[in-house]
């Protein structure tokens, strides 16, 4: 049933007194079991997970839970972007206090990001706070949202507006369930990977330009990966866990990418969150070259190893035509703050040298975007 | 317009990066902007009130923002306990983001308990938290409620399930709001100010026993007896603000109160949250007596003390009838944790030396109850 331990990277996210473990490896559904009743006081646990990633795993994650003796119970929401509503999270809360989850017991997410973000923010609240586990089955969710505490809804005011920071206790990367995704959910989530790379890692991303097939095809080399990436973030987190500073720097590709998911109203036919990301770093690369801040080979080199994977590189790939460049800029302005024209904007100084920039001229950017838009 | 400083005290709640400062005395409201002002980067504030309040001090404290050039909406809610609900933290939230209130922005709780708690947990996730600041217009509200960080709402499972620690900014505890409060108001909240005495301040339980008429009255007693509760909440928040120990002395009178709250729907005619302290104080150095932990004058002085001000301090003085002793136990059970049979219940050696006993025998406290009830 599960996998030899020696397949298995941990990784560890210091917070103090909130620290906690990643496993990343195969067989850690079937071993959920014992790697909870191990760690967890309580014998009680509430599984919240979608009507997507129920029929595949929610069977074999109960029968891994009580087999070790822990009490279950398990609520399937609709699977999609707009299950992180007030609505849910109603939901969620009711199912986690009739089920009577107390102190020592936990509430776990078995699903992707959206699943992730809802659940942790139905266990940071009920009760002022329970356990959560977080048993992420996307590779975005494995390498991003699972890592670092942040939880939400969206409101109609915007995306991620309501929420709180809440640290899971514990992350179950099952490498298995990778298997599963589509190839395009699985690139998605690469534009992730890659992004770690991008931002501080430049071995890092030399290693993916090498090996990003095996990557890919599974085994030791996606494990490598996941763990390489949930350490960056861990690292991140761990020195600005309430992004007042550096962890600003995660952001890289995606002020670009989220002005081009609203753009597309957030419909996945057209863009995904990682595509988004992807577009996004390269154009945060070419605009760095453009501001003279990096070389244009960086750009391009970047570019072309997303195209190498199969992810959108360029604005011209997104189906369905883009508003004009001031409509961007006005999403952009949405997101982030502008002060005297002048916004926040992680830009490069060449591949693996991110930062935090906090005076990028509006106008730039808006001229850069009409530039880069399709004609 | 404001009151001289000498007559305003300071407390500061010492929690780190979270510290945060207490005003107590007259004229706060009308010196509100400037308060503010002189502590707030920003310049937009969301205030959230009741339809009690609202016509008392909306007008003076919207007023008093203005005054020093700060942008400001209001919300009117309905008053009462029903409104610590999804519903209406759905409609806060709403109109925080809807006034773009942003990192140095705030949100003003400008009520009672039940504003403080809701907007503290609204301001708490919005934007995974905002700044927050109190001004508690009920003594018990100044004395309790707006120290702490305790922020929720209730659900059909129990009060204040959901929920999170917020702590406040800023909180200015105006003492002119309390004359406007009725005697039974303020004796509700009276009941929380001797807690604070008997937890660990024999002398200022003994104060109390001397001064309470000049405390009642207004003026130099009221604000030190309210700086003293304030001070002594702030400190067992600062040794223990996530209530995993010592915090839950703060319950002194509670588990017994809020059986009895329970056991009369909550019906504010009948028994107010401070009254069901009260009486819940009296049984709680009752039964202590009863463990041969305590003496029995101490029950007796306790009880004289609270009648004297006009305080229930018996069972029998609550209108409408009690259900039996059992039916309370599962009160009792409901709001703590029964392990083996065990309860965890504040109980005390006499005046100001209470203790958290996490063995106490529930077949000792039905028949106690037993006992107590009127026949």
């Amino acid at each position: 049933m599960t996998a030899p331990a020696t397949a298995r990277r941990t990784v560890r996210v210091d917070l103090g007194d909130r620290s906690y473990d990643i496993l990343i490896g195969p067989g850690l559904i079937p071993a959920a079991g014992r790697e909870i009743a191990s760690r967890l006081k309580g014998r009680k646990i509430a599984v919240i997970t979608d009507a997507h990633v129920a029929p595949l795993y929610l069977d074999d994650f109960m029968a891994a839970l009580k087999a070790e003796g822990i009490e279950a119970v398990s609520l399937v929401l609709p699977a999609g972007e707009k299950t992180k509503s007030f609505e849910h999270l109603i939901s969620v809360c009711d199912s986690v206090l009739a089920a009577r989850i107390e102190r020592n017991d936990a509430v776990v997410a078995l699903g992707g990001g959206v699943i992730g973000d809802l659940t942790g923010f139905a266990a940071g609240i009920a009760r002022r706070g329970s356990r959560f586990i977080q048993v992420p089955t996307s590779l975005l969710a494995q390498v991003d949202s699972s890592v670092g505490g942040k939880t939400g809804i969206n409101s109609s005011h915007g995306k991620n507006l309501i929420g709180v920071f809440h640290q899971p206790d514990l992350v179950l990367a099952d490498t298995d369930v990778l298997d599963t995704l589509s190839p395009r959910e699985f690139r998605a989530g690469y534009a992730e990977v890659a992004k770690y790379g991008l931002i501080d890692k430049p071995d890092f991303f030399a290693w993916l330009e090498k090996n990003w097939r095996a990557v890919f095809a599974g085994g030791e080399a996606r494990i490598e990966a996941i763990a390489t990436s949930c350490q960056a973030k861990a690292d991140v987190v761990a020195a600005d866990e309430r992004e007042n500073g550096q962890r600003a720097l995660l952001n890289l590709g995606h002020t670009f990418g989220h002005a081009l998911e609203a753009a597309t109203h957030y419909d996945s036919a057209r863009l995904v969150h990682g595509e988004g990301v992807s577009i996004g770093m390269v154009l945060a690369h070419q605009f760095s070259a453009r501001m003279n801040l990096a070389s244009p080979d960086d750009g391009k080199r970047v570019e072309a190893h997303l195209r190498e994977v199969g992810l959108p590189t360029a604005m011209d790939q997104i189906p369905g035509g883009l508003p004009p460049a001031e409509v961007l800029m006005d999403a952009i302005a949405q997101d982030k703050k502008v002060k005297g024209g002048k916004l926040t904007f992680i830009l490069t100084r060449g591949v693996g040298q991110s930062f935090v920039a906090d005076d990028v001229p509006q106008s730039e950017v808006v001229a850069f975007l009409k530039e880069k838009l399709p004609k």
